[in-house]
């Protein structure tokens, strides 16, 4: 079986859990808390929840109602994050605030948030302390969410965001919740403090090095790849590694071509097609390219502290996916 | 020491361990998730944890954490709730979304409530089995929080709201926390499920009372005291038992009086106190405080349950408060 029937077994099994977990009274704050999930999604990160367990050597039965708190924790902050950055398209569909009005959004990204904490604590089989212990690393994760996206939105000028920052806001938006989706396969499985903690450096890497894919797909790909308009990063003026690259190598002419969109809604598709020619002449995808395979290389180098097995083959093949994947 | 002096002492220690908590970066997002806590309020729900722990002879040290988690998960869904409902003040103060823009009230409500779960779990010296229930047990709140609050702007039309959906919207909104705070303080203490239950039956009916005395402040109390306009209640269309009472027992000309200004958001300041007055006059605003005193009397049949003694005078004297209480 290849990584992408694996993802898609695994993404079944909880996907029918999640789907359980969201039916309830008014229909309407349920169906809003659904859709997002409903509409697509590789489920990457409860196969991260899972792989880790089974490298530690756990049962990874046990996994489930913690494969689907993550990624209920991940879509809450996608609904409230596009309310926050006025984003109307997300895998392809509306935005739930654009599809079902800004109350519901709002109470249904709240209500996938409580339902983080209902899937962890309705487990039985495993030790109070474990448990405790999941609830505590997808809170910090959580937390840094919050910061990581308030960073994001609170510096002032693109211009002004230095690399260090974006490593910062990217560490919290979407590094710490790889993080903690290792941890918490690790400590499902009972693994020691130490396994834990090398499975935690591989979930940071490789939720950086998504990122640095994620910023570089949100630049190069085509519309239907990306269900949304192509430009979209560059008129949202997104704070991306790539365009700190480009604005500091620019010349006054580049700059002034790769400006003029930034953050600019009605940017003309001619004028974002020049920004992209710019921005890939300046060799600003090719370097967040290439640090995005160093990170894929620091993510490999934790996982070599565990022995050769099937699991920590299929975590290689993720991180390697993340790199090559376009879409 | 009567009440007052003894929810302020409780206060300070609640405040002063959920100040702690809420200090990080972005310092804008920590400042704009302790805006509301720092405007005021009665650490009602602190209170009940308290005490219910007391009444079953737990150790109130323990429940410091606990208390401040439910104080949180309060402010939390209050601040979602004014961006839902397009509040302006609350407290006499303009409300998170107006003081600090949308996306940063939307992630310190979304701070709040991942505070409420690092709280629970940062407690050691409690069995982990126990804290687990408390988490239990305010997730199932902020579950019942949200229904409510969809349940409450789903109605689509005042008039046809019944006592029933009221009161099954309250249960969610309000009620449903109180159960929380009166279980978690007993879970806390380490009391059996029966007294559990007792005290969950105690923190219901108390608050549906506190409830239905606030929506009789909402229409009759003056603005100083309200922290926002006088008749904002009637304006915003909110869906009360007083109102429902009155327009069901309105003749023509008194319905059309009430329905001139109800979700009238630019109604007159004569035509509220007209609207008012008939309100009074078909008698609705007794009638729902006699419904509280309803629920303050089964609230302390709960109590009876256990023997007699310093907690138990202070959690009668705790719901005699919400019906005495002008604020």
């Amino acid at each position: 079986m290849n990584l992408i029937e694996k993802l898609k077994r695994n993404a079944e099994r909880v996907d029918a859990y999640i789907m359980k977990l969201l039916e309830g009274e008014p229909p309407i704050l349920y169906e809003a808390s659904r859709y997002l999930l409903k509409a697509g999604g590789k489920r990457l990160r409860p196969y991260l929840v899972v792989k880790s367990c089974e490298l530690v050597g756990g049962d990874v039965e046990k996994t489930l109602p913690f494969a689907a708190a993550v990624e209920m924790l991940h879509n809450f902050t996608l609904i409230h994050d596009d309310i926050m950055d006025r984003d109307e398209l997300r895998r392809g569909v509306p935005t739930v605030h654009v599809k079902y009005g800004l109350p519901l959004a709002l109470a249904s990204g709240d209500l996938l948030f409580a339902k983080v904490y209902e899937a962890m604590t309705e487990v039985e089989d495993i030790p109070p302390e474990r448990i405790l212990n999941c609830i505590r690393r997808a809170t910090k994760a959580a937390i840094h969410i919050c910061e990581g996206q308030i960073l994001d939105v609170s510096y002032p000028k693109l211009s002004e965001v230095s690399e260090e920052d974006y490593y910062r806001m990217v560490g919290g938006k979407t590094a710490s919740l790889f993080e903690a989706c290792a941890e918490i396969g690790a400590i499902v499985g009972g693994a020691p403090e130490s396994e834990v903690e090398l499975l935690r450096g591989y979930g940071y890497n490789a939720g950086v090095a998504f990122q640095l894919i994620d910023d570089i797909l949100g630049i190069t790909a085509d519309e239907e790849t990306l269900g949304k308009p192509i430009g979209s990063d560059l008129r949202e003026g997104k704070k991306t590694l790539i365009i700190i690259h480009a604005l500091k190598n620019a010349s006054g002419e580049e700059r002034r071509i790769i400006e003029s969109v930034l953050g600019v809604e009605d940017a003309s598709p001619e004028a974002i097609s020049r920004a992209i020619e710019t921005i890939e002449r300046l060799g600003s995808i090719d370097y967040a390219r290439r640090e995005a395979e160093r990170y894929v290389e620091e993510a490999k180098r934790r996982l070599r502290g565990f022995p050769e097995c099937e699991a920590r083959k299929d975590l290689e093949e993720l991180v390697d996916f993340f790199i090559r994947r376009t879409y």
